[in-house]
Order: C-alpha cells, then structure tokens, then sequence
C-alpha cells in the first residue's frame, strides 16, 4: 500500500522522493488513492512542511497531470504575472496593456473572486461583452497579434490541482506554504511562460498576515521555478489597506482605467509599474532596470498602455467605448457614506475585512455559485496615515439590490475595519522585498 | 461548516469542547461528515495530541454511537482485562478462569489477532466447537451461571470505533495515544462493567516501544475511566520477548492450560496471577492485595480454575476433553528448528519480528479476510539472558500447509530476530508499574 507508506513517512518527518510525490498526484487523479488519504497527507504536509525539491516535485506531478500549453511558436519573452491575492488589487488589468506595450508577451490566466479577495476575471466581467473563456487556438493568436491575452482557467490546465485545492478547502488543510506554493506553480507553468513575476501579497489583507511567512512563501515559489528552468521574481508587497481606493469589480476596472490615463491613486501606480518593470527586464526588453521604469512610464505617457487595453477589450468582446465612457459600467444602485466617529489619524485598516464587506454587498462569493454584482463595491477615501475630521467620510459604499446583507450592515463592518487614533503614523513602504 | 471548524481548531491546537467532538463523531456515523474530513481531523489529532476531556468525550461520543450493555441486573462486580497486545498473550484464556472462580464477573469481549499480535478469539477457536459469536441474550445467562463468558465484538458495540479504525488503518493515523485510548475504552465501556484491568505492554513486541508512550497511553486510558466513572487499573508489563514460549493459536492454548494445571512458565505465569489480583481487587472479593494474590494462587492449586475453564469451553459449545488431551487440538504437519549460530547470551528478542514469523505461517492474518491455521506457530526455548550453545535450538517452527512462506524463509525471520552476544543479561522488571 504505497499511499500509505508516503502518508506515514512524510507524518514521521522523512523526506519524500520525487517518483513517491509523482505517484501519490497520479494515483490521486485515476481515482486510487483515496481523498481519505491525501487529506491525511495534506495535513501532515501542513505539520512537516516540504523541502523545495519535494514541494518542486508536488509542482511538477500537478503540472503534468493535464495539458500543458506549448507556446514556443510565438515569438517574444512570454511572462506572467501572479499575485497571491489582495483587496483591491487591480494591477493585473493595468498591468498586462503596459507590459505588452513594452514589447513583452503576456498571456495571463486569471481567477475568480473567492474569500475576501477579488479576481481579475471578475473585474474584466464588468466591461460588457468581455469574454474570458476563450478556445486555445484563440488565445494563441491573440498573443501573436496583440501580444496579451487575458482568459480564466480551464480545467485541461492542471485538474490534480483542482481537486486538490477543492479538498483542501474542506479539510483545513489550505494555508501550508508548500501546499499553496505548488499548487500556484502548478497552473502557472502549465501556461508555457518562460518566465513569471509574483506579487506576493503581506498584511491584513493578504492570505499571508506576516511578513516571515510571504518571505517563505516567496522564496517557495521562486525556488520551484528555479528548479522548472523558469526565470521568477517575487516582490513582496504590503496588503495592509486596500490598493488604491476602489474596492469592487466596475470600480476597480475604473481605477485601472484611470492609472492608464496617467492619474490614479499613487500606491496602485507604485506597485503597478514596480511589476510591469520587472516583466520587461525578465523578457529582456530592456538593457537595465532604470530603463525598464522609463519605458514603462513612456507607454502609460504616450498612450500606448491605454490603447493596447483597448485594442485587448475589443479583441475578447467587449465595449471598449466603456473604458472611456464609465455611464457604459455597471454601477450599484445607490451609495453610503460611512462617516469618522471622530477625528484622529487612521491607524490601521482590517483590509480583509473591507473584502469581506464587498463580499456581502454581492461584489465577490461567498461560495463558487454565487452570482456576482459587478456594479457594487467600497472607494476607500482615507487611507493609513491620513487625517479625518469626524463626521467625514472614510468610505463609500456602492450598493445593488441583490447584497446579502443591508447597505447599512456592510456600513457598519466597513467602520470597524477603521481604527483612529491620535499617533502620527510613520510612512510604511510599500515595496518590501524582491525574491529572486 | 462545522467540521472544517473543528479540524481546524484541532490544527492549531485549540482544546476542543465536548460537544464539537460529539457533533463531529455523530456527523461522521449519519455519514454527513466523509471520511477525507475525519482522515484529516485524525492526522490533526497525531500531531496536536489531545487533553483527557477531549479524549473522554471522543471515547463517550463512540460509545453512544451503538449499544451500550446493561448488566446492572447481573448481581456482582463486573470486571473485564484488556491487553493492548503482545506476542505470545494468552492472559486472557487464563485469567478468566481465574477470575471467575475467585468470584469475580468477567464478561469477557475480545479480538482477533491483526498485525504482529494475536487474538484471544482465534486462540479459544483452536478448541474444537468453541463459539466467540453468541446472542446478547446467551452472554448474559452464561455471565450469570459461570462468571465468566468470552465472546467476540458485535458490530452493535461501539461502530463508530469500527469505522474509525478503518480509516485510521489506511491513513497511518493509527499511532495517536489519544486515538488508540478512546478506541479502546469505547469498545470496553460499551460492555456494561463496573471495571477494568488494564494490560498495557511495552517493548519490541507491543505497539508501544518506549516506556514513556506506553505509561501515557496507560495514564489516559485510566483517565478516560475515571472521567466515566468507571474503576481502571493498568498494569504496565514488559513485552521485550515474547510472553511465555508458545506463540500459535493452539499452541498458546497448551500453554494456558499448563498454566491453569500449576504448571507453565514463570513469566506468564507472574503476569496473569498480577492481572488476575487486580480484577479481584477490583471487584473487592478480598480485603488486600495479599489476600488477592493468595487467592488467585489457591484456585489455580485446587484445580478450580481449571474446572471453570471446563465449563466455559463446555458452555460455549467447544469439546472440554481436549483442554486435557492434547491430540484433540490442531497441530502442524512438521516442525523446524531455529538453531543457535553461535554461542552466546541471548541479548535481544525482536518480539514484534517472532509474531510477524508466526503470521507468515498462517497463524495470524496479513489482512481480514485470511484464514487463520490454528496448529502452527513457533515455540520460544531460549529467551532473554538464557545462554545458548553454537547448534543448539533457539526455538522450534511448527507449520503446516497453509503458510505464506516456507518454513526455511519463516526459520530465517526468526534467527535474525535474536540477537547473541557475550554480555551476561541484568533481569528485567517483567511488571514495570501500576498506574490508576
């Protein structure tokens, strides 16, 4: 009974060999080993850990356990970029145009909003007619002509890793470094990128509360790549507050709308062109760092960047007139404000509850088969740091008619996500770390 | 999502209340909670631990899950022993005998042998006719007119426990104190006594090899009595050799009724009187300790041990005649001898490595369903501190026809299982310590 025996050894803290990894991932998905017994393992993965050649080799079996895309006939530097999910982390729509605008390959595969985070293809939902389920063929050659394509998951890209995480969620087993590591690298490189920036995400908002854990976790994942023969950069960002103001998926589009315009919040532009940066270097676009960021600024200057979403929104369906046009996006029915009970510096914001508040205004799920309601959402007004006389506004609150809870509920979390206090807040860098 | 709730508390090592370990072991017998949750829960549990509250309730929620018998119209105390297994353990066959005709109730429920141990069931089933599978209602009256009755678990009892050990077996979770103690004391509480003697082995041939596991498993189990009310006494006793000589079903049931005749070997001879001592305590059929012992020793010397365990055998529908005349019993077709390679003190026994020898003849099961050959086994000659001659017999094969491997494969396990050397032997403890 092998399973058995990787069960015990990896409970008794031995270190597992890649062939008793591949067995177990490919006994798991013809149906042979029992979701009894990799739930078992799983746990015991979360007690013991893994070394980064064993999390490599759990990486590599989900890899191979479905299609994996060849994209070597294109031509370019073909790089992804990958966060590991914040609240109102928009980046990703700003982000694919100008990398493509640069010169640099980008065929992103996104997800879904799930937990108190939102997700890219939920946000591209709201631009009206934008498909993100797209035929491979299709996709290719948007690549080849746009130079970035934006799609969702399907389930030939690694299915072990779905009815892993599936499994996972149910038995408190998700929050392992090396669980989720491999299962991130797992759908990633089965994308045929030659390279990937991560955004790995720290603080009340990210999956990854302290900063000892996401360097972990980052230093995972870019081993894993290492050992695949993939070019990785993890940048460590901090997920202390929302990014930027709009929390919710048309006004999050906006948001990333206007960083294309040369405005938008200064953060969402920060950690925006820190990571498009960083695909033109990986793609070899540029001859240094310093003129990764000129070109970068140069592409959202000229309007290149904004153009090339453009030319991506029409290409997949949808409205592009709805990127300039915001009366063309859904929009909630009515807003809230949500008023400073007194004045005083803002201290700290629970930004995973400010996710969570969206959520139950109808902006993400609660569970898979939730409907979304993309007009709904939180701008955030007052950030870390900022002053606010009471009475005035933090947040606004957008809210539909299909919310689960009452506008003045999600009011209410969104104030105790807030704490104000008298202290001058030292300015927090938002840019941590960069894990190559 | 209850479930998840309660492996996660466990996983990070929250104490669990009564009721959420109630909730979760009722979920997992109405099938609402599967079995990938309770796997992952177990590994929890083997890495967490669990107070002696937790593990009562675990062992109470098991109890409740079946019947639960009601002697209390029997009059007597009634007192049940259980091993926690050894090699070579026929304690039992003769320890209810005694017990009983000291005026002790034993309503005896035992197992069959899995893995290294043996089953007190397969070895009483060596006697032609003998029944371990009687009507609740055959049970009682047999309690009443002799003392004693030993019969076999009723999937009535505790199913729960069934159902978990199942899934503990395939996902290397078995090895948990708390898991192994709550197994147990479910099956034992669910038989209706008053109390219980404890015979927790510890050495090569227990599933317990270091002293410190084995007097935490013997504190919580006594724990788990005590919580329920129940009067428990557990014997720690050495289980570095195998007990006695004869290790085979019949074999061993020789051996028993050597016993009861005043003959038989000195160690299991000073274990079972130990063990039987206790139940009489218990039940306070003595005023002292001393009284107990003189007791037990005066009706293995009159023969009324012998005679009770007549009337059992006779009760239960097994031929008497062949406790007296051996060639009524199942015998091998041949025997081996395991000699001495060289001259020397006898160091080591790898008790465990005897009983799996032993297996590998027929005489216990690799799985369930295998039949069991009840004339063969080995007999144990040179045991731990004896000196031994170059040639001379370590111990002596008896097979037959039915064996997993050849007895030459099955006399080489049992060779490499001693280990001779020239340093004289310090003497044990056989009985290491009494914990209540």
């Amino acid at each position: 009974m092998q399973a058995y025996e990787i069960i015990k050894a990896k409970r008794d803290g031995r270190e597992l060999a890649p062939e008793e990894i591949r067995a177990l991932v490919a006994g798991f998905v013809r149906g042979e080993v029992p979701d009894y017994q990799m739930a078992a393992f799983c746990m015991a993965v979360f007690f013991r850990g893994m070394t980064d050649g064993e999390t490599s080799a759990l990486a590599d079996a989900m890899l191979r356990s479905g299609e994996v895309l060849d994209l070597s006939d294109l031509p370019g530097v073909k790089v992804d970029k990958h966060s590991t999910g914040g609240v109102g982390d928009k980046v990703s729509i700003a982000l694919a145009p100008i990398a493509a605008a640069c010169g640099v390959v980008v065929p992103m595969i996104s997800g879904r909003g799930l937990g108190h985070t939102g997700g890219t293809l939920d946000k591209l939902e709201s631009i009206p007619g934008f498909q993100v389920r797209l035929p491979v063929q299709r996709f290719r050659q948007l690549l080849a002509e746009n130079g970035a394509c934006l799609i969702g998951q399907t389930e030939s890209l690694a299915p072990a890793d779905g009815r892993l995480y599936a499994l996972r969620d149910v038995t408190a087993t998700v929050e392992s470094i090396p669980l989720i590591a491999s299962s991130i690298m797992s759908k990633k490189l089965a994308e045929g990128i030659d390279a990937l920036v991560l955004d790995v995400k720290v603080g009340s908002g990210a999956f990854m509360k302290r900063r000892e854990d996401a360097e972990r976790l980052a230093r995972t994942l870019a081993a894993i790549g290492h050992v695949m023969g993939k070019r990785v950069v993890a940048i460590l960002t901090s997920m202390d507050q929302p990014l930027g103001h709009a929390v919710g998926n048309a006004l999050e589009l906006r948001e990333a709308v206007e960083l294309l315009r040369g405005a938008g919040p200064p953060d969402l532009r920060q950690v925006t062109f820190e990571l498009a940066a960083e695909t033109a270097i990986l793609a070899g676009a540029v001859p240094s760092r310093e003129a990764a960021h000129a070109l970068v600024q140069t592409v959202v200057w000229n309007g290149r960047a904004f153009e090339k979403l453009c030319q991506i929104v029409r290409s997949q369906g949808g409205d592009p007139d709805a990127l300039s046009d915001p009366a063309r996006l859904p929009a909630g029915k009515g807003t809230l404000e949500v008023r400073a009970p007194a004045h005083g510096v803002v201290q700290a914001i629970d930004a995973e509850a400010i996710g969570l508040a969206a959520v139950a205004l109808g902006a993400g799920r609660a569970r898979v088969e939730d409907a979304v309601d993309h007009g709904v959402g939180i701008v955030v007004h007052r950030k870390l740091g900022d002053w606010v006389d009471e009475g005035e506004s933090l947040c606004t609150v957008h809210f539909g008619d299909r919310g689960r809870e009452s506008p003045q509920a999600v009011a209410g979390r969104v104030l105790n996500a807030y704490r104000i206090g008298s202290r001058p807040l030292p300015e927090q860098p938002l840019i941590i770390a960069r894990i190559e």
